[in-house]
């Protein structure tokens, strides 16, 4: 670990929550150089929404780099970007019946970002955009201007301008619609509001602590858009790719955004990649004027395009997830139940979960605790008081199981003083679970 | 191609001037779907140093992946991180006696730049930057404030504050030490550029149009900064990773800078990977305080190990890149000496070099006749007036003189209208080419 | 008229209400060129509380300028302004047992703003200031940043930063205490909402349409302030100095502001003049920080020791006005009551009310219809929906009930169609009106 | 004093040069309260070109007030105001042949400049503002962003956006003419400094140090506007009014701005007044779009319609003002060469003269000198290095001639330690001189 220590920028963070060296992985599970195995409830912060190194998208990219395919990234037509657009085309948009058009942009979340910011300002020639509290897009300065989180923003160093901030819905309590205080400002030309380029959400709030918008907010929030002539962006780097239970988590409210980003878990297998999807008439790009050096990861999009035909292919996929999400909401209901007193509430929707411990420190007591049994899971929100159930959408149902029993087991033990009875105990399981894990991998 | 028109945005730009469909690589040559081979004098905008899919990289990256290792890139302590790091100190800090602490940013030059930027004024409690006339650092909002491209600063679509642009060596003509003019402002309370936080520079120009600053202009840049407490950030994104012969571009000044950039070719496979590197005092960030989901791409990590073993143990590398650098020099000299009609010129130092047509349509000929004799090289520059001779370090010398001998003709045929001798036609080599290409692929 | 037309700028607003060219003024009386007698209820935008040309403070005028006292304004200490602070101190601050220190700043409202907001930030070493939907505070950048009014703000050119907007009282309806929101943002680390230096505030809100806060709100929003350590600054520009009925118009809601502004009625006689009132602790400038040749206008400081001197030595003035607001809300009510089926509110506290015609074309219909029979009368608000009835505090029972006939009338006609009676006609009453006026001024 | 003390703010700058309460002022004299009489060399920072208290402009002034004219400043159409613009137009405009559309903005040189900014953004659709090393235009944000002083800017606590600075002439080295690198960066689509909207400029940088430009680079500098379609906006707030021997400081130079700031000596009295001049096609402001309460100062109108009658009707002040000012810097180079020892130099045109003492602490020394002998005289520059000789235009010459022995004394006394010969003290010329100023007052 030395290394490190000495050698690593103090910025890391998750390094210091799970303080292993990994060096394998498969499907829901992560290995560290001493063959400990855990289950992965963090999932690459939502990367890995197929799990890790899915045996088909695996084989897919071994040949493809066999094969000498093109690696790197610079905006050039290659056969593995064509074959991705493809497969995208015919079982993403086409079956939704959405027309957009895809930049590939730099290969990060917030550089989508960045360029859906950029597009939408210049299409509308108005600077202003409507972001949301607690909403998170990135770290770098134009998506950091619209990001809430006061630990990013304090590092800036400069002002940043051009984001005005709305309350997300129920943050004024659950009576008020926060649409109708978006539509008054904008309605009212002396409200401080500069009329908005576009406004920027997430359909579910992931590092804000898994807040989830109501479809009807979500609808009303599109028709304040319309009748201002204003953009709507759906931030879907988080919450999209299956993890709400649908490809794009806004399918279900009935919504059409003009422009979607989306990236973390888009490759299916952890690489970098991000993209933005906007409606054709906003596509008033001039060549390169949004550029950067690796606009293409074409192993991405090697994994991405498996990822797409073997999940997407028909409907089986999302229905499961939505079940497993189900499951997940029933269990965590339970939880709140038997330990909150009446303090504790879950959030979410689908597979994107959480467990609202109102403090900080409580919840992080509850990660570790289930860390030191195996499962490595998270907490998000402004006090990272929310315990984040962010596993694979692939995970198995026992495996599922066994890591909801755990985080229940670790909230009796830090809220209850409950000891965890023995036969629970995950790393007796080791040698079973090893095999299952290796069998997964094979 | 018809999904790129369709579906692909606006924006791409290199497609264009290469508007074929590429599935394969190998060394210095790019292979598109017809079969068709040319040799790349692009290099992935610089990425790939070390060629397309070198064998011995390929080898480590196909075991990587076969072992089911880490593939996703949080910042999580991996195996394939911790030997990245060992390398990297062992082969380019240690013998050079630089003590850096390394941040890994998200895999992107911009993202690197926005760190640079923000640790900086973190650190000296100020808003400004001093960057240069013609630099480029990136088009995400922070780095773009920067950087000097109309083109690019133009989509912004809001206020980018916080940057002070100074001009860079020969920007004022041949007498003028511009970093004179730096001291003087600096000096001067009311010059009205404030006290910066640091001065970022590259240390040649390369999208700007292959500008190199002199060792002697360094030096004095670092001097004023260290006069005036502010930091140095070397921009080694594109001049680094051997471009110039050597490791840092900058090595060669003798300068420290306080910060450098590195990407591009670090992961030596054209994977997106960046980091910053930071005088230790400097790494005063807080956990997480500048995130990303992809902060460390492990099959980067994987490449980027195997690159720095293979190339950086000894000075061997070093050497053969500037005994090829100077024969592109001596190449491109002969060529301004026998076409240019005392217009053109060269520019650019180690195998960063290129031939300043000063007009931007006969730049843009010269490169579109190259393509047609199998050359895949580009342009920079303001006006794109600069042919840019981008090719691997690795290149063989063969290669490397068919290449010049095509750009030799190309501005031949385009400024003097002469024709190509038909025993130097590029696809007349075509089938032995490919032979070559195969076996160094194998 | 013609060197108006052809020679001022377009950019001219109250002389295209009054097309008149005015050249007398006497209490609440104003003269045209030709002869014609007008009630003031503009007062200069709420610069003339004591009226047109007091006797008094005219005396004073006169005497100090005939005796060659300085008349610059540049920051030297003259007996003028001596004379001023000791009459300001003896009966603003000292009966009130307030402890503030005065900077005098250039004499606008908005300059008063402007070195307001400089100071906050420097004093916290933060950036961000919280204003409010309707606000207005002037129209240099750095005030205009707060001001709401999109008008104004369109007119930037730049990007304006650093200020965040917050609901004003009552504006996301009438059970909703927007200071618990803005708690809420403070209390929340990722908001989005940064920590700000201050929240500045108007009480009433002149420009935005006459909205009154309570005196309950206010001092929740003070409550708010001091919880999260944020300075409050309350902008009296128009409510100050007597207009609601008390010097500091929030005087009566028993709040303490770390920061007030005060200009418009300062000095009493229409003449340009603005302090910023400090806590002594907060005076951090440092000399000539904030600077501007006019920073002590000593014609204004002569008549504003008058101003203070006659009608601020006792309570008596302040009574008066108190008595005078009930009167003008109480026919307001009467209006809205008798002609506002339903529609039309009353706003405000003290003598600065408007009726709220919720469409800015009937309130200007009506400010129209009360011009032809001899009132000056204006509109505010983001729709310039609310006719306002800001007439000189000093102006006589008399006077003050046929300008309100006057608008009852207005409305009458505008609303019903009904005609105004004869015997109310005000050109009618012109000559006896005259000599009133003539008789005020003697 | 205790009550500037102990009540005006820290902020205070030139009461702390001179720590005397005046009184009273005629022609080129100050009074304080102990009857002890001052040349002034300050004259209000510019504003009292024509002295103070000038006889003729009183007794409108008085006669004005008396008659109870409007006083307030609101833009209504008044008599002063038509009666001013009547006068400026047949004096100033006809003559000279130009056409402009005259916006009176709120009564402070900084306000003008905003407006100024405001109208060259939106008349352009472009944010960038060109401004130079050492300009001085004002403290609110958006002039202060033109600003170079790092004191003012220092100030700002938030970022300040939209300017880039270009080195004024001479800050090169003679040789160098800065007009060529703007010409240069505006050529140059990658030069980082975005085109702008307009170049503002002082023909004499006054707060700079009265760095005076030549005709030439004026001439070049508009050269260059034309060029790239760039307004050229004269800040002629402190060179105007007949500072440097014409009524506009660039009418020799023979150039033609888009934009002209006018303020400080504008009313003649020192009064608080502003306006921007702009070619009429830029007069493109809707009704109120850059408004403030005090746009019209009535007393300002009087007293400036009367200077310009007085002054400004033929050309024989101006002659003057040349002739005083040749004088003028005849002495100033006198000094230089007797005890500048090769370091002082002089600076300055017309009567806009410095003496460049390189040494910001021997400037001060020089100024306190002389306050002993019974001159007012302050620095400028960025280390308030030039002792600026800032009389009013109408001094006798005998008071010009004994003001510049002060100055003179001052420097040998400071410079060479020779003690002022005994006949030369200025207070024992006391009585005499009283009574001269009387006479002048008279």
């Amino acid at each position: 670990m030395k290394v490190f220590e000495e050698i690593e920028s103090e910025v890391q963070s998750y390094a210091r929550s799970f303080p292993r060296v990994f060096n394998k992985a498969q499907g829901e599970y992560l290995y560290d150089e001493e063959g400990n195995q855990y289950l992965d409830f963090l999932a690459g912060a939502g990367t890995l929404n197929y799990g890790h190194n899915n045996p088909i998208f695996k084989k897919a990219l071994l040949e493809y780099i066999e094969q000498d395919g093109i690696t790197h990234g610079l905006d050039l037509h290659t056969k593995a970007k064509r074959e991705f657009l493809e497969s995208f085309y015919e079982h993403i948009l086409k079956p939704r019946d959405m027309s957009y058009v895809m930049q590939f942009t730099g290969p990060t979340g917030t550089n989508a970002v960045e360029a859906a910011l950029k597009i939408a300002r210049k299409y509308k020639g108005r600077e202003n955009i409507i972001s949301f509290t607690n909403g998170f897009h990135g770290c770098s300065m134009g998506a950091l201007a619209a990001t809430g989180n006061s630990h990013h923003r304090g590092a800036a160093g400069v002002s940043m301008s051009g984001v005005s901030r709305i309350p997300y819905e129920g943050y004024l309590g659950d009576d008020i619609d926060t649409t109708a205080y978006l539509d008054k400002v904008l309605s009212d030309s002396s409200s401080g509001i500069d009329l908005p380029a576009a406004v920027m959400v997430e359909t579910v709030q992931g590092e804000g602590g898994i807040n989830a918008a109501s479809f009807e907010w979500l609808r009303n929030l599109q028709d304040v858009c319309t009748k201002h002539d204003v953009l709507l962006i759906v931030d879907d780097i988080q919450a999209g790719c299956g993890r709400t239970g649908s490809y794009f988590s806004f399918e279900e409210a009935g919504i059409k955004p003009d422009i979607v980003t989306l990236s973390k878990s888009l490759s299916g297998y952890g690489l970098p990649f991000a993209v933005v999807l906007m409606k054709p008439e906003l596509d008033q790009w001039k060549p390169g004027e949004h550029n950067g050096t690796f606009r293409g990861n074409n192993l991405a999009f090697v994994t991405a395009k498996a990822a797409i035909d073997n999940f997407w292919s028909d409907d089986k996929f999302a229905k499961e997830v939505q079940r497993k999400g189900d499951y997940i909401g029933q269990r965590l209901e339970t939880i709140v139940d038997k330990y909150g007193d009446g303090n504790m509430t879950t959030r979410g929707r689908g597979m994107f979960r959480g467990l609202n411990c109102v403090s900080g420190d409580l919840a992080s007591e509850i990660t570790r605790e289930a860390f030191k049994h195996g499962l490595v899971i998270e907490t998000s929100g402004a006090e990272d008081h929310v315990v984040k159930t962010l596993c694979p959408l692939t995970i198995s149902d026992e495996n599922l199981t066994k890591a909801l029993d755990i985080v229940e087991q670790a909230v009796a033990k830090v809220l209850k003083g409950q000891d965890v009875p023995e036969e629970h105990d995950f790393f007796a399981d080791d040698e079973s679970s090893s095999e299952e894990g290796t069998e997964a991998a094979a």
